[in-house]
């Protein structure tokens, strides 16, 4: 039968398996992870080593599009279209060479045509760092969030437990959303904890959900951060969450705090498949 | 009683107490801990800052003199001779202040006069982190070495043991030390684990000791990454130690993994002295 489709669609019916590139990176040098006209971005550098080592154009969907500044501890990315070309070890040996200091590829496999990491992604796990107190961060700068007071971490817990479950988060949505897009989210995870990374103590808001909207996680970390200073009590999360007013909600956090930091597929969707 | 001395014993001798700095910094931008002329180091750093605040120049001490590209989480440095004159806490900011990103200084107090942020140490505590793997780092790619293939960590623990307590360390040492002064030095404990920082697994080697010379855990390390990687068996530790040789020993790892960690003082030396 002949594919008849034009475009990504075509493509994706071509091969027979889509490649899966698991990635680590740096967010600070990227205008965030989407590609754009004449800006450094994630997706542009990872496109351009893909194009380098297949020699054509290679076309990619993640499984969660972090802003400028914002880091990925696991980024999911598909290329569907696939044939049995070049091997998944060899493959990350070459775009870790082809890619900057700022990009680490953890995993490449070859999984069945038809996966998306988008649109088959179940959950995504952000986490955000914060250190407070008069000392500034220092292993941890370019990673944490430095409020120079002290945060109340019990009041910000209680704050976040109004976030949980399923939600109209549009006050915590930066964008304004297209007409008919639901800003309705599920968070099933929402957890403070304090932790020790390089020998420095941070306080990491980790928030599991179905999907995401623009600056949700941000958002959510800004407005609990207004309780554990004080400013505001922890029932007013529950104000800011029913006034679907962006108004009505806390500061956006500051992008570098922010990881995605794993990513939740189906059972079975991943596994790799044996080359032929 | 006049003072007759000169230099930096009647400093020593003219105040009231003695100023201690304990700062964390990131080694990478410096030429090492001690002042250099011409070039930048955290002592000249920290001494041009302390030296704004006082108006007038002040000499330190250190616990560690840590190398060009070395990490220190806890420094301790001594700076005799201080009159009752800027509080702690106006001090703690004035210096974050005023040095640079790299520096971060954690506690500034006030002790008895003739404390000695380096003679005073019982002892000092080093950590070394690797990544082993096909996969680099990416969070701690300034913070650890990364070594290509994995690790066998049950024998680089086994090597280890060789290091343990009093020896002559020379065969670890880089610089050839003056005529008469011992390189004994006594190791209290050695560790190897593994951990999770940022996100990403490492290897992390612990050194406790009353002293090192220099390199010593540097060589340590790249001595028994040898047995790691199975290039050499760990009863050859023992043997490099033995032939009291720095030629016998491994490779000096490199300087980024390295972090200060930590020094031990007698209980009761570093007690502030409160405001009169």
């Amino acid at each position: 039968m002949e594919v008849t489709g034009i475009g990504t669609a075509a493509v994706a019916d071509r091969g027979d398996h889509t490649l899966v590139v698991t990635l680590a990176y740096n967010g600070a040098p990227y205008a965030g992870f989407s590609r754009q006209p004449g800006q450094e971005t994630v997706q542009g550098e990872l496109e351009r080593a893909l194009s380098t080592v297949m020699r054509r154009e290679i076309d990619t969907v993640c499984a969660g599009r972090t802003d400028a500044g914002v880091h990925a501890r696991t980024q999911v990315v598909s290329c569907p279209g696939f044939e049995n070309d070049v091997s998944p070890r060899k493959m990350l040996r070459s775009l870790n060479a082809l890619c900057g200091d700022s990009i680490s590829v953890r995993d490449v496999r070859r999984v069945a045509p038809g996966f998306s990491a988008r649109f088959d992604a179940l959950a995504r796990e952000y986490r955000y760092r914060i250190v407070a107190g008069a000392v500034p961060p220092l292993f941890l700068r370019d990673f944490a969030w430095w409020i120079r007071k002290p945060l109340d971490v019990d009041a910000m817990a209680l704050g976040a437990t109004h976030l949980l479950g399923e939600h109209d988060f549009v006050s915590f949505c930066t964008k304004a959303s297209s007409i008919g897009k639901t800003t309705n989210r599920f968070v099933e995870t929402i957890l403070l904890t304090e932790e020790e990374h390089l020998g420095e103590r941070c306080i990491v808001l980790r928030v599991v959900g179905n999907a995401f909207l623009h600056s949700m996680v941000r958002t959510m970390v800004g407005t609990l951060v207004e309780v554990g200073a004080g400013r505001r009590p922890e029932s007013w999360v529950a104000d800011a969450l029913a006034a679907r007013d962006r108004e009505a909600a806390g500061p956006t956090a500051p992008a570098h705090g922010l990881t995605l930091w794993d990513v939740r597929y189906p059972t079975g969707v991943l596994v790799e498949r044996t080359g032929r």
